[in-house]
């Protein structure tokens, strides 16, 4: 059987594309570094040659809908970039073609302060965004990157620290336009807060990691910005401790604004790294957290709690602040600790990879500890310098486990890491809870939702991209038996 | 042309049906009242003849998995059946067919106190379901219909007073098993609080109102009961004070338990109806709200704010109680307007129709106020005898708009209801917050997503029940051009 996606990337196709757009006036770009850019991030690496050949800068849904009909015309494949702060392959050009990039689209289109909801463009960053509306005293509250934009937020389904408290880019986006690899454009709702009015396709949108539309156009859910912000930070003797605390807590009913956990390598790490500056931690499990809330009395009775809780479990230390300087100083260290891993490299060449897995919040503890114990074993049987760390956001079960190792150890690493995933999975979890699939989870995936769940995802995939346009090969690979043989026919 | 979809109901291919099933000793009944009364709800009467040949009762995802396989290959059509509480004809049987009831299937699989996480069959009702959770001090929180079941719940993504506070079905859902038309058993994923692994199956099966897939195992999520509560009652000049005062409280970031909007014509429903019994309301706007929180402090704080909100908007009473007696009372009033509305019929064959439109928060007194304006002038047009009262969910913006008409102006009501969906869409909103489509929105969501929303739709159903077997007709006609011709092919 010959296969179903063939594409034609040859210049003269190319050109003819070009020559299209031109009549519509759509700017795009050929320079090398533009394109290698697209797809090669520091985040996410693209083996060379898998650029795109031109580079799109639409500035409408209409100009995107007419690249997107141009392209699937003359079969070329269509890679979609914004922040380009994704990890695992997602934006990579696997098979050439060209790229769609939002940066002519970073717009407010509406801001409705009454309705707490703002209509965006996929290329305004979520912290430029919250730059712009601050002074209205609400927020969008999903906290990935610093660089991440609305649109590779809502195609990666991502999260942060604040998913736990306010939930994830799943729970607060209201409704969607977004364009067909045909060309068509699809307006999934107005701005009603809720609606029943058919399959909810703002939701199959969000996660498909542009391989089911581009999306053009985002209802956004706004927040009142926390009041009486205070941070704490809470040493235990061990991990379990950590998430016992968080445990009791969500069944007070109580919400805090933030729960994150830190292991005692990791606490290691951040202090090597010298990127939390004026402090040295115990280099123990370390709950970091926040509160806030409308009145200084609810607040009260959360530090109350806390207070309680971590004395009860055994914390060798707590603090809880509100001066803002020492705010600073204490979530800073959780904010650097992605970056503070790289302290722990012995050589330049060395090796940082890291997990996503989420569990259940009672299976987390064993998740970590089942996670270095994989490590310790992968480590010694390569004879090798490698260190592990964990954090997680604790109140999600979410948790990043990051190996630092020699650069001879890939493949080992990256085989404790499937180990890992498995782990996870037979925790009852799942193999990524914020950072998405991309190319290197697809086999994760298949293991997570078994044969039937990818066939399903994709024959929604060939429904709606039958020309299999848009990002090729990620989330799971285009044709089943590339990457499965358990997989049966629906 | 030929149809796409042909079905065989045939004596002779249902008794082959029936012999297969019987081989694996899966459960059924021929009895005609037992078949009519999955199909003819008091919600939903259905046509004469529209109702299923045989009623399955399986006991197990296995089961259902048989019958499904079993239909898909003899072109049956399939609906499924739980509580039967749904509006629109969504049970209706209208190719005939069988019905997969799940009766047996209403046991909690699994609880998981630590996570906060309840494995349910879809059988199950969320008012048994919290009986047998209580004394753990947590809750499913969604509301709808006292005989609603979770498996006909998830099919119509419900939702109720405790929306505004908890979500719909969509923000507390985690995972479900489900089986596709072909017999294929999906998971879509195990317990995590959250995940990124795929496209978002979950919520593509919630609100698919039983035509992508039979939801046979759902992981819900729970949340602590609520504590301190207290309820309060406001009477306003004018529907919009009402709507001022959730506006500015969603401001402070302050959330109550519950806020209902009802107007003064659905007071006096509430008053004549007799259903709150040792309380006369005023006749005006009135809005009806709970608090809680997990401690009396928290509880004191929102008091005050609704003190404070409610006299600014010009109030002329409020009432807040504490007492269990007089919150039933209250709380009473606002779960009995439904029903008080047959009240309102002057002749027995009277018609009570009713809107589930939902508009962002600040465009909803100009949609109760358009909509009263439109049935007013309906009913002068038919020299009728209407009565109009609308009752809202103001949190979410959701308002449900009821008519009470002469039998012979039926045609004249489904119009203006219609009118109103219209309304309800210039106004930025949705034509259904809650109830789902049925038959009877098919129109009104073509008007809401356009011919290309429905369209990609309708292209994942081909995909995934390509024989078009189950619940056929339901939220799009399975052909298009049957109800538009203003859409275009994908």
């Amino acid at each position: 059987m010959p296969p179903l996606y063939q594409y034609d990337h040859s210049q003269l196709n190319i050109d003819s594309l070009l020559a299209e757009t031109d009549r519509h006036g759509i700017e795009y770009t050929l320079d090398a570094s533009a394109r290698d850019a697209k797809a090669n991030t520091k985040h996410s690496p693209a083996p060379p040659n898998e650029t795109p050949l031109a580079v799109f800068l639409p500035r409408s849904t209409q100009e995107t809908s007419i690249i997107l009909r141009a392209c699937n015309e003359r079969r070329i494949a269509v890679t979609s970039f914004s922040g380009g702060t994704s990890f695992g392959g997602a934006l990579t050009a696997t098979k050439g073609g060209v790229c769609v990039s939002f940066e002519r689209m970073q717009e407010i289109v509406a801001l409705h302060e009454d309705d707490m909801d703002v209509v965006v463009q996929p290329g305004l960053g979520w912290v430029e965004l919250n730059e712009q509306i601050q002074d209205l005293g609400v927020f969008f509250p999903i906290d990935p990157a610093p660089g991440a934009k609305i649109g590779g937020m809502i195609a990666m389904s991502c999260s942060g620290t604040n998913a736990y408290r306010y939930g994830t880019m799943k729970e607060n986006v209201v409704s969607l336009t977004f364009v067909l690899a045909s060309g068509r454009i699809i307006k999934t709702h107005n701005r009603p807060r809720k609606s029943s009015a058919g399959y909810d396709l703002t939701h199959l949108l969000i996660g498909s990691e542009g391989t089911l539309g581009l999306v053009t156009e985002a209802v956004l859910r706004l927040s009142p910005l926390p009041q009486n912000m205070h941070v704490g930070i809470a040493a235990f003797p061990s991990f379990q401790a950590g998430v016992a605390v968080v445990l009791q807590l969500q069944k007070t009913g109580h919400k805090l604004e933030a729960l994150e956990l830190a292991d005692g390598p990791q606490m290691q790490a951040t202090n090597v790294s010298g990127l939390a500056p004026r402090q040295r931690f115990e280099e123990v499990p370390t709950l970091f957290f926040k509160i806030a809330g409308p009145s200084g009395r609810v607040v009260r009775d959360q530090i109350q709690i806390m207070e309680r809780l971590c004395r009860e479990h055994g914390a060798a230390s707590l603090e809880i602040s509100r001066d803002d300087e020492r705010m600073a100083v204490l979530w800073g260290a959780r904010k650097c600790m992605g970056q503070a891993l790289l302290a722990m490299k012995r050589r330049p060449d060395d090796l940082f990879l890291h997990s996503d897995c989420a569990v259940p919040i009672s299976n987390l503890a064993a998740l970590v500890e089942g996670t270095q114990r994989l490590i310790a074993e992968a480590a010694a049987a390569n004879q090798g310098d490698w260190f592990c760390a964990n954090v997680g956001h604790v109140g999600d079960g979410n948790v990043h486990s990051a190996i630092v190792c020699p650069v001879s150890d890939y493949a080992a690493a990256k085989t404790v890491l499937g180990d890992v995933a498995r782990l996870a999975l037979r925790l009852q979890g799942t193999v990524t809870g914020e950072h998405g699939v991309g190319i290197e989870l697809r086999d994760a995936l298949l293991e997570e939702v078994g044969g039937e769940g990818v066939e399903a995802m994709r024959a929604v995939k060939r429904a709606w991209d039958e020309r299999g346009i848009l990002n090729p090969d990620k989330v799971f690979a285009l044709e089943r038996g590339e990457e499965d043989t358990v997989a049966s026919k629906l």
